[in-house]
């Protein structure tokens, strides 16, 4: 497999296309970015603990039956993915009142949902990746009804699967943002990562955060809770 | 049927008891307000237009068998209503672009949508009435799944409706806002009013706003417009 051009440069990725044009070269970079774009700092060690947090947990998502475009991890910052075509959403599912949610609607910080809800965000910078329905998504035609459905089911999926993994190695799952892409024969894939830069994780014990709202909030130095999370999932791996 | 005490004053109408306990009087106010209240204004004449435009929409939407909470018109300024208690919902319904809907997505507003979309805004001013998903609804115990979609079936049969009545009299109906409540059994009625307060309504040639978004965008008088709106109706009704 031979890494070529530059296909796309993301706020924390770039990807690269290969010999292959089934399959991307993925490296995660160092960079954290908050408030679409606006924050923006580099921090040495990041693209690592992501890309090995990733690559853990996409293969766990694999070994559970969900549909990934995760292929296999190259080096510490590199991976191997399915090339899908990315479908403009951001589908957030939340089992705990936090974030935008929770100053939204005014409920608490930390208050259990009584059911996991699921949100889709219009995957937009310049408009700020605004909260949309399904109505939404389907007048603008980002998605069919069809696939709206298997998006939510997907999601509510990895939510079970990724509650069952955290609640093993003392973490709770608070919320988290997927994205989805289509193949070239349309079969839906969840694409994107799954790390501490898109999940809220806290401590099961402590309610520490263990994710980018330390970036985020101005709470501390990242590297240490990111490797304490990689360092969980790992020796749970082991175990 | 005896006027008691004051049951709520709102921004455009204030309710007061009456002797029978399944009935509310209503009196409609020349306040008008946008911006969720932070522009405010006196404006003689609009309570009456209101009030009148209500009762004639109302009273067709009895004919076709939209359930609503209208019983009858009292003087220019007054009706008579069935007791609800109103759900914290406003249901909105769009047939063309316009508005936060156009902004918010980036639409062209006066783009017709390839079908009438239905939105569900959380009716506190404190949030700033945000927009909420079906998810949203059940998990704050708005109403049930079940009530959820009656309340879309039904905004959706009103825009039936509406579209219908509209068009006989010259003007495109691009969305509105809709409340509703539940009576003392449980059933849900469409309450609260129809009318250029609530509803974006265009002159179908000219594409002229006959509706508040002259006060919202300071375009002018709006007692012109209302009264136009009045007139078609009600020349309509005398056909």
């Amino acid at each position: 497999m031979k890494k070529e051009a530059l296909l796309y440069e993301g706020k924390a990725k770039q990807l690269f296309k290969t010999d292959d044009p089934k399959v991307v070269w993925v490296e995660y970079l160092n960079q954290a970015t908050a408030l679409n774009g606006a924050k923006k700092d580099q921090i040495a060690g990041k693209g690592e603990l992501n890309n090995q947090i990733t690559s853990l947990i996409f293969s766990y998502l694999h070994e559970v039956g969900i549909d990934n475009h995760f292929i296999k991890q190259l080096s510490e910052t590199e991976q191997l993915i399915r090339s899908v075509e990315i479908i403009p959403l951001e589908v957030v599912v939340r089992n705990v009142a936090a974030g935008s949610f929770a100053k939204r609607l005014a409920i608490t910080e930390g208050t259990p949902l009584k059911f996991p809800i699921v949100e889709f965000y219009f995957k937009n910078d310049a408009l700020d990746d605004p909260m949309i329905t399904e109505d939404h998504i389907k007048v603008l035609d980002i998605a069919t009804a069809e696939e709206i459905e298997t998006l939510r089911q997907m999601a509510l999926d990895v939510n079970e699967a990724l509650k069952k993994l955290f609640t093993e190695i003392k973490i709770k799952l608070v919320d988290f943002k997927l994205e989805f892409g289509r193949t070239e024969t349309g079969e839906i894939l969840l694409a994107d990562e799954v790390s501490p830069d898109t999940c809220r994780l806290w401590d099961l014990t402590t309610n520490d955060h263990l994710d980018k709202d330390i970036y985020r909030r101005d709470l501390g130095d990242i590297i240490p809770v990111y490797q304490e999370v990689y360092n969980r999932l790992n020796q749970r791996k082991g175990a």
